[in-house]
């Protein structure tokens, strides 16, 4: 199938991981945090399955026809982000999430920067993440 | 349609709610939970998407040719179960769940108890819940 | 496989139909039919996609190694049920739902009716249909 | 996290309501109708549950951690969406859909009017609306 | 929580698995074999991915709050099932299938029969596929 | 509505076949194959639900207030892909994947090939395929 030889295709790889957090900043009074953060503000914290979604963009492999062998990046995203964040605490457990509040949008940023390095360069297309059955983040790496 | 009249239906509510928890027993030592409850022990907890389903078995009422109104229904679950465990922490926020070890078969358990001496006798038939896209649990009231 | 000759199983098949329904009954007042069907009253309706769910349950054949062939049951719950509610209007265009108030416990109930002649004698176990996302409804021929 | 200062993410708010259709236009004979709108044409109308997101494109605030909050962007749909769509026949009841036929195309492009001017400037990126499994449209503001 | 001792409860695990399968008996002619099977019996077979569900019933520990511990459960379902039925064809390399004709009827029968000896005696309840979107069987046991 | 004259919009159609394959190559060793594909190199082939997404963008027809008719848009890939690849062997059965190995990646490609010509120019904007629950792949056209 030599027309197929260089194409660009996507493919995504799914994983879910169940977490607690608290949208909170320490350096806000209780009840600006409550202004910006309503019930996701609660002192003890609630949580979600965070259903994960990571997109690749390349060429097509000659040899394997594929754009990256799906178990390879099944295990980096098991490595990188799975086994870190699953069963975690968001806010006090997870090492890359130290220090940031963990709002949708900063957690699909934090993901990024946890699989770009693991992956070969300019692959990494987009990290989506759905928070609840009607909520989702995504992060394509624009500024 | 009289031949309706009496004939037993079941209608189910479904409705998520977002929390965090812990499995955990003071009572016993952090190694023997460890070994009973294993990532979910996690110290700082972690969280899930409960996707809740409440099922009624009874009658069809003649008049209004429902067993029993949804939004109505609706309304007790919100008030009963979800305005009292959603953004909550099973483990410390919730007064139903206090000294319970919140696993998934406590839980149907308990929200079976909140629900049924707020609809009319009789008519709870099973609580269901899903705590993850890979387990469920479900409580139908049965010694 | 000898030992499987006469084991009950069940079979379900699932459809989707698109219908406009409205919750009403010309015999109460506008006030009382507001007070008991709420927003599904309004006057020029409203409509779902009915995800319904018919399951068989009966021995198995040695022949085929099944209850019934799922081809065969598609082919008939598409004449019954599919061909009539599909892209219609449940008060104004279905013969069988002709006087009936269409809510969830009476479409099951109607859809049971119009499936049971037209299958084997004693294999019909229940008709299950959702609604939304949020609410089902189901009926097993109890009285 | 300075450098999530001013980067771009993406955010989605999914909505479910219920409405009756019919496609049909008035100035065209009814077998024309027919010819272009088959079964959606059926005088009485259908329905759906229009499975809805809306997905914002826009800068991360420092202050908040996020694009927009979603509560806010939650309370913005239900207000200028869902209260005006939901239980409602689109061809008779909803004044943003007055004289325009209700296609899925069309749908999506007077949700999108509806929300803009309801939304900070630039954020809105996509409306997506489901109306049966097997068929979504969406629009994203493009001529 | 003495009042949940000994209470019954029911827990439900979810595995993916995929495989290939074609329906056919090689005792009966390629006519036969087309009139019962239908596109199930093309030759070189066809495939899907089985949502397989696994539901134990039994009384709720006093020590754990559970039934069986879920990773117990999904230890036994992947060593049972999926070490032994994904990505394999049903008809020529699953040895608890061999001479058995891979109906849905017949697949949910033999993952009873390998999962019920490797569970704690009475528990397993129900094992229930679904082989596409629009079908899916069950098998609790019964004679 | 002469504002949505010429109005760009994206409809999707989605549709399912259950379909087997194997990915290998003959001009490889067996364990060159299975170095590069895995479990999914077994002999005889395991299987799946591909969960097909055909996307069209294209200038909204001020007549039909469509891109194109959705029953004729589910009509040509009923006759290019569903009938040639549902209940099928992708490696055996399927012209259009003769001689190319069916990595999801291809799987896409070819699809889009056998779409593109039997629909308007320039309509087909995205096929997208989902070979299970964790992982999918698409195709846009793109060199």
């Amino acid at each position: 199938m030599s027309e197929t030889r260089g194409r660009i295709a996507y493919i995504t790889h799914r994983a879910v991981f169940s977490a607690a957090h608290r949208l909170y900043r320490d350096d806000l009074s209780p009840e600006a945090n409550q202004s910006i953060f309503g019930k996701c503000a609660t002192p003890f914290g609630h949580g979600h399955n965070y259903d994960l979604e990571v997109t690749l963009k390349g060429p097509v492999s000659p040899e394997s026809g594929m754009v990256m062998g799906l178990a390879e990046l099944e295990a980096i995203v098991d490595r990188e982000v799975i086994s870190k964040f699953d069963h975690r605490n968001l806010n006090r457990d997870v090492e890359a999430m130290a220090g940031i509040n963990p709002t949708a949008e900063h957690l699909v940023r934090v993901i990024w920067k946890q699989l770009e390095p693991a992956l070969p360069a300019g692959l990494l297309h987009n990290v989506s993440c759905r928070e609840t059955p009607n909520n989702r983040s995504h992060f394509k790496g624009e500024h």
